[in-house]
């Protein structure tokens, strides 16, 4: 074993071309058996093990900066940079993060989760670097998928405009992105790859290189780069990366270490101004059932090590009842389209995808892109559900004000793994979008908490013309209604109250209503009568409900699984502020919430039906 | 006089050659004489008249839907699409908005206002045509600073894959934004300009379609341009919208309109698939004082006819004092460093960018981009202060988040125009801010009200290591404080009591401190004593000063230049929920705020110190 020996990411740069290729095996074969257990993204980093070791033996990761982006292909990177020992808690309760993080290691760089943001961050580390007159190199990794984000392109651009010297951007090509990849620039790339003819040539001309002595190889060099960027007109399809101003090196095979090893060091020693290197790696690389279904394999639960099967509960989750449901809407409506910014599987859009394929957009990660998108259909009399993230929607707040808000396009968002998402933690918390929603003028927000409301929120939704309608519901699976079995008709306003006694009420929209539920019980056990009181609108309020609770209530307790700041809660509070009645907000608290179990973050912030009851009786009680 | 006989575009139609360019001549005349009176986007629209004319004569606008990015380039659109006789009424309150805009006549096909959208937004509506089996062309106009957004790449990337027919985007390149261009794209376009022997080839392949009988010329182009194709690599800099899947069309003299009629009339006619046209504008074309400099007549206020002589109030902005309070920051601490997202003269950085051209940076019209690399930077120990508009803070409320915020990166934010900004507008406005920053755990929200108070509050800002700081502050002249001449000492949590009598309480952030003053003197007039409370820290709030007026007030009136949903008073209402005191919060309603000037607009949202005090008189009686 040559990993178990490795404490220090230097000691790689020890170690023989063979050896190289053994600690990846080694890595890889780590990297699966805890996945499999933990559950996490493991073709991604199954695919960046190679170039893992390629830069750590290149460069000092303590010096040069090395920006994963996304950070969800840094297994091999967390192993490798001292962090083996612990790896068995990735993604567990006060475990390794599953990105990169500035708090866990002085190896990662920059802070990650979301996609996209390596170009400017690698930029914005070069430009400090030479402020400072330091050494060293300033190094992005980034997929296909996430290069079709605007801010990498706001990047590249602003990148190749300031010609920083040792700022090198890799892109790490596995022509997919999380589903398959989409765009123009995956087609253009594509014809890239098969010219061979310019590559040929290229290599050619670097090997000459290295049979000359060292003193005069730069200038050689330099005079190459020169014939290479006239030749490269005629025998390549265009490099769009040169037109931005990079030099563009590759493709080249990034399972190759050998061949990682050599191009890149050229790159490193000799080439000046911005470089972008393009690596072509398999996603899955070394795990065969990964390798086969490397988007099954993408972000996956607990799986059984032999065969890859999924130990998943097979439950139906939110995303696929919300995805059914669309279907079925827009059997009747064929006015409906569905939209999905790279996830489409996730989003629960597969179905959707392969009855309407005219009717589906998957618009690559791109959520500001699919916002303005929609609105530009509903201008159309097109009836546009687009399908986000909760984090994710945080990219396109400009759009959903200015593009849709403002002129009432009846655009539909289903926002999706709304709340606490769990083991992907503090980057991905679906924590804020009531927060961030709830101002925006002509919007509407629904909050379902049981299947056949969302059912009856998209067909209601299907329906309305007069503005956009957001609903958010969370992350697992979806929960069906004991009342309900069949759709029921649906209107925004109403309020559903489940239990009518008591001075004291408690309100609550989404899931956050099994929480109230069970204070409710503890409640009830403790000889305290409350009303139990679920908003299906979140916006608009029902004032009159609100106002009635306020007129009979001396406590109202309200309870979302979003942020206390600026959600339902701060705004019924706001509405009721004139009553005697008293209201007090129960959510998440003002820090980012890290990763483990959602169970296990729910107790950590408070939100549990006990810790819940113990702060609603102390209040009573003073 | 053409133009006072058009009522109806379509009569462009039927004008000659010479007719076409009388037309145009009297646009910019009608154009320049409005907006010496009512300020305006002067220099942008005129560089468009004669595209505009070009395709009202070519194309149905109420079929084919041409969406103008920004939409500040539109007077002649506006002009010519039945509008000329409302046309004095520019910027004005109830009159035509400074944008396009869906409410305002069936010729504007999109809302707009912020930048970059308009290819999303074309390429929608084209998909909502195709679906709808609808006619008509799409076109995005877009100008070269607009294409550096992010949104525009993840547009025109989709575009590409999507291979619509009858798609064109119409590239504006006047070789600058607001400011001058930036970024490796900008170098790029201008090679591309300088490549004669393409053009000339091109026109002369071109020419030659002509000389055939129409029913051959079909098959001729389509070789034509298979051949243009191979040929381009050649004779060319590579053409970075054909790597993306679009056919190029250019460059093209954007002022000469037979060029421009002959040009996209084959376009419009023979062309399949998505085309770019590129056509090169001057900004302010037809008016000297505009030509000769752009970048002043971009957004100007009234001014003098006969010279161009801007008629301004000349008092010192609160931009221009942020930016000169900057610079003799950064004269002591080497680590500060400026970046504006296209907005040098706008956020008050002219002065900066002189004094330290290495330390300030223009990303371009990339809001997102901006965020994350002054995040890159603050990891190496440098200090950036990233001023933008609040409007446009929107468009990067993730990087502030995800970036920023959850690493608690000490990036400062200069959020200028926050609160109503006038005549842009409904998409301009700056009464989101607190709203959507708020929520974000770790940052800091300052408000000033003088210049004074800004001054001490960067220099906190600068010295402050533990994570972000947002300062906001106004559009228009800064207010000096009478009390500090010199900058004062900053303590973040503490409030300035201005007023201590009273069972009332007054309380406001920023400048809405002084409508609470005056709500103050009406009070006190009618012999109501009223505390008058200013918070300098919306985030984190003096809860110790607060808690202190709950008790001792029956009523908290709260102030603020934001929207009141998810503001400072709503958090301040939330946190005093369980004292008997009543909170109320006034503060910009749940609408958007139309355009027109300040006062007009104060005074139709009830926001004036008159409204307040009716409001605070008709509560304290009930």
């Amino acid at each position: 074993m040559i990993l178990e020996n490795i404490t220090d990411p230097n000691q790689i740069k020890s170690l023989t071309s063979s050896e190289l290729k053994i600690l990846a095996k080694e890595v890889r074969n780590r990297i699966v058996e805890v996945v499999s257990k933990t559950g996490g993204h493991l073709a991604p980093s199954l695919g960046t093990v190679d170039l893992t070791i390629a830069l750590l033996y290149l460069f000092d990761p303590l010096v040069d900066k090395i920006v994963w982006d996304v950070g969800h292909q840094t297994y091999g990177w967390k192993i490798l940079t001292g962090r083996n020992a612990q790896f068995d808690s990735l993604r567990q309760y006060k475990g390794l993060c599953g990105f990169t993080n500035r708090d866990e290691s002085p190896y990662d760089a920059f802070t990650t989760g979301h996609s996209s943001t390596s170009i400017s961050a690698a930029l914005g580390i070069a430009c400090g670097r030479d402020l400072n007159n330091e050494k060293g190199h300033c190094i992005a990794v980034i997929g296909d998928g996430a290069l079709t984000g605007g801010i990498s392109f706001e990047a590249l651009n602003h990148g190749g405009h300031l010609q920083k010297d040792k700022f090198i951007v890799i892109l790490n090509d596995n022509e997919m992105s999380i589903s398959k990849n989409v765009g123009g620039l995956q087609k253009y790339m594509t014809r890239m790859l098969a010219s061979k003819s310019y590559n040929v040539l290229k290599k050619q001309i670097w090997d000459l290189s290295l049979t000359l002595p060292s003193n005069i190889r730069r200038s050689f060099i330099y005079g190459a780069q020169k014939l290479e960027e006239s030749m490269m007109n005629i025998l390549v399809p265009n490099i769009i990366f040169e037109d931005l101003g990079y030099k563009y090196v590759g493709p080249i095979d990034g399972h190759d270490i050998d061949q990682l090893l050599r191009i890149i060091k050229r790159v490193k020693n000799y080439m000046v101004g911005p470089v972008l290197i393009h690596i072509v790696t398999q996603k899955g690389k070394g795990y065969a059932p990964a390798e086969k279904d490397a988007a099954l394999f993408h972000g996956t639960g607990p799986f059984e090590l032999k065969t890859g099967k999924q130990l998943s509960s097979g439950k139906q989750s939110w995303s696929d009842f919300m995805g059914s449901t669309l279907v079925n809407l827009a059997k009747k409506n064929p006015k409906i389209v569905a939209i999905t910014a790279a996830m489409i599987a996730g989003t629960g859009l597969t179905k959707f995808e392969e009855t309407f394929p005219d009717r589906f957009f998957d618009v690559g990660i791109a959520e500001q892109h699919s916002v303005t998108l929609a609105a530009g259909m509903a201008t159309k009399g097109i009836k546009p559900f687009v399908a986000i993230y909760s984090t994710f929607m945080q990219r396109a707040l400009d759009q959903v004000i200015h593009d849709v808000a403002l002129p009432k396009l009846p655009v539909v968002f289903c926002i999706d793994r709304a709340g606490i998402v769990g083991e992907d933690g503090a980057t991905h918390q679906g924590a804020f979008d009531l927060s961030f929603l709830n101002f925006i003028p002509n919007l509407i927000i629904l909050t379902p908490s049981t299947a056949e409301e969302l059912s009856a929120m998209l067909s209601w939704a299907a329906d309305y013309q007069e503005g956009p309608v957001a609903i958010r519901y969370p992350r697992g699976a979806a929960i069906h209604s004991l009342e309900h079995q069949e759709p029921v008709q649906f209107d925004p306003f109403s309020v559903k109250i489940h239990s009518h006694e008591g001075k004291i009420a408690l309100v609550a929209c989404g899931d956050a209503i099994f929480i109230a539920e069970e204070v409710h019980k503890l409640l009830e056990k403790n000889n305290i009568q409350s009303k139990l009181v679920q908003l299906l609108s979140v916006k608009p309020l029902n004032e009159k409900a609100l106002s009635d609770l306020a007129s009979t209530c001396n406590y109202i307790f309200t309870f979302e699984s979003n942020a206390v700041i600026g959600g339902m809660g701060a705004r019924i509070t706001q509405l009721l502020s004139t009553y005697p009645v008293k209201v007090i907000n129960f959510g998440y608290p003002d820090s980012f919430i890290p990763h483990g179990k959602i169970s296990e973050l729910l107790d950590e912030i408070g939100f549990t039906p006990a810790k819940l009851y113990n702060k609603i009786s102390q209040i009573l009680n003073e």
